[in-house]
């Protein structure tokens, strides 16, 4: 059988040896439920709040912050939908063109019920546009703000801290979505960065699909996305999925130990990747070098459809993605690429590679042997080259 | 060690070992985004089919009226605020005063933001009170009915049938929350009962705790609850839970599978345990005997706190509960055992035994050895007995 490579943990990452052996207990005869009054329920709690305090931990945040969710895109909507309700309906909703959809949905969904929408663009580099940003700050009247920590398609990352203090100044809630940033960047640290909200995704860091958290600054309204019971401190309801909390506890203590040696590293192969790759004739980075995630590549090639650079890698056993997996199946270009001006020739062509801590030299060696040939055989079939 | 004695399985449910055998794949190598455009992602993606084909099966639904969610909680959300959104704001909420609080809070919500509500009484037995849920579907206007098919305290069981053809010749929605009745009672038929949307939840019937599914009958007007990615048919954002959807269709098949042997054979066990802890003097059963559920059993024992109980059983290695795992904490007495109008005496006093197909005549003895004392014990100490 082909071996997997696997470069595209932006849309979900192997779940870690560690964080499964960590679960398994709770699958078997730990099963309680962690409200009950007897001892073989109560018994889980704790260990429910121990990974609530390795979460906390990895964002320097405080346990109490910590509200476990299903996954990040419940995070995204809890955030919108609290901030919405508590400010009411004549609130201003500030946002990005280059979000993702679980923010861009809600945002929408709010500025079709009776809130003002401002989507703040990009420059060409996928960098936030801070005037843009500035000038609806200085709107009148009650906001909010969603923006992104780093971009899930071309890793470009936006200015937070900077963003959060003139949202404090201004009066504004701000929210971020951190899903690709938490585990990658020790910028992610509550103690340092101001925002109001912060949600965050287990299996982008190596713990599974189906759990998420949301942080909430103590202090800061919240009204619960998810009505009914108790659970999570009146923030949260529905028994609370207790395996994969440990999990993401684990995940979380993982990343904290290994980020700072797992950072280098990761770049160091990106960055092969990268300069291996532009030496396919037409190709560009799309998005920042510098303001940009130690993991991500977002490279065009002109003239051919990343979608069949796609197919190839696979038939080599490389995993790579044409953009947000959360968006595949439509054939329109992606939204974070159109809102950086690329253009049109190479618009069609980008394709994202995603590393993990998982990911070796041979990997990289693996894709700089294949796409060259697949470039070229893709190129020649194309009409929109000039042969 | 202590023998743990489960018999608390409305509250959750052991993972079958089945279950876990199907899921761990998911955990190990098969860790692919199902959205993902290569082969290793999206080979996956025939696993979730083939899981929402055995959930589907298990209701007599078609699979492509299953979405997958990440608890019954969120299914209650999901079916109850897209009614709402889908009928507007001037209409009706029918619903029960016995329900969980993952459908009340919803409905009150409603209540608070410009709709109006109605819960629906029941009888001493915790039966409907039918002619009221009749009045209630004669009111003007546009309506829709969310009202349980069992009741997790009680394990009383309302006619579903019944309402759901009344409520669709009155031309309202129909939920039901089908969390405590999937997998326990064969007439969860969806080609027998015209309900617009069912609940159910993983954990109750041995998948684990954090996926659950929504029924949604073809043709019902539908609006995602959680806003975002393209997934579940663009009816549920959020990477999907691989594992535990593969978990959940095991479960289901499982269920489809043994619920006959299964079902009479609880019924005998919780049938012998009733019948023996009647034999304490001043205890009653709270809820019909016969619309009820074959694995449930809520009985009180007047004059003492069912949470004294509780300690004294998970002395001696035996779970069972109050009421609602997702209202414990609270020092008030459980909402259904009030709407039922059991006296005060015994209001405080209620337990719920509740069986799976792992217990045994063993569990069964161990509570009849174990209560009397226990009940003998508190008696002494209780200010309220007439010694």
């Amino acid at each position: 059988m082909l071996r997997t490579i696997y470069l595209d943990n932006n849309a979900t990452t192997a779940v870690a040896a560690e964080v499964f052996e960590a679960m398994t207990p709770f699958f078997k005869d730990r099963y309680g439920n962690p409200s009950s009054m007897h001892l073989f329920g109560g018994s889980v709690h704790r260990d429910v709040e121990n990974a609530r305090e390795k979460v906390a931990a990895l964002i320097h945040a405080d346990p109490s912050e910590i509200v476990f969710t299903s996954c990040g895109s419940e995070s995204n909507n809890a955030a919108i939908f609290s901030m919405a309700e508590t400010l009411g309906h004549d609130c201003t909703v500030i946002t990005t063109r280059v979000e993702h959809p679980a923010v861009l949905q809600p945002c929408r969904f709010l500025r079709d019920h009776g809130h003002s929408l401002v989507e703040i663009g990009v420059h060409e580099d996928g960098t936030l546009d801070m005037d843009e940003y500035k000038r609806a700050l200085e709107m009148p009247g009650k906001k909010f703000v969603s923006m992104m920590w780093a971009n899930n398609e071309t890793g470009v990352i936006f200015p937070i801290k900077e963003a959060a203090e003139l949202a404090a100044r201004a009066g504004a809630l701000f929210h971020t979505d951190a899903v690709q940033s938490v585990g990658k960047l020790e910028e992610v640290n509550m103690s340092e960065v101001p925002v109001s909200m912060l949600s965050l995704s287990g299996h982008k860091l190596h713990a599974p699909k189906g759990i998420g958290a949301l942080y909430i600054r103590r202090g800061t309204p919240f009204k619960p996305f998810l009505k009914g019971g108790h659970q999570e401190n009146g923030r949260r309801a529905g028994t609370e999925n207790v395996p994969y909390i440990v999990g993401l506890g684990k995940a979380a203590e993982l990343a904290a130990e290994e980020m700072k040696n797992d950072t280098a590293r990761i770049a160091a192969m990106r960055d092969r990747l990268q300069n291996g790759l532009l030496k396919c004739p037409d190709s560009r980075v799309n998005g920042s070098l510098t303001e940009r995630l130690p993991n991500t590549l977002n490279i065009s090639f002109e003239f051919i459809e990343g979608e069949a650079v796609l197919y190839h890698l696979s038939d080599n056993g490389i995993c790579a993605s044409s953009g947000s997996a959360c968006t595949s199946g439509s054939l329109e270009p992606s939204h974070v690429i159109r809102a950086m001006g690329v253009p049109y020739t190479a618009v069609h062509g980008s394709i994202r590679f995603s590393l993990s801590r998982y990911n070796t030299d041979a990997d990289v060696d693996a894709v700089l042997e294949a796409m060259p040939g697949i470039v070229e055989k893709l190129r020649a079939l194309s009409p929109f080259v000039n042969k």
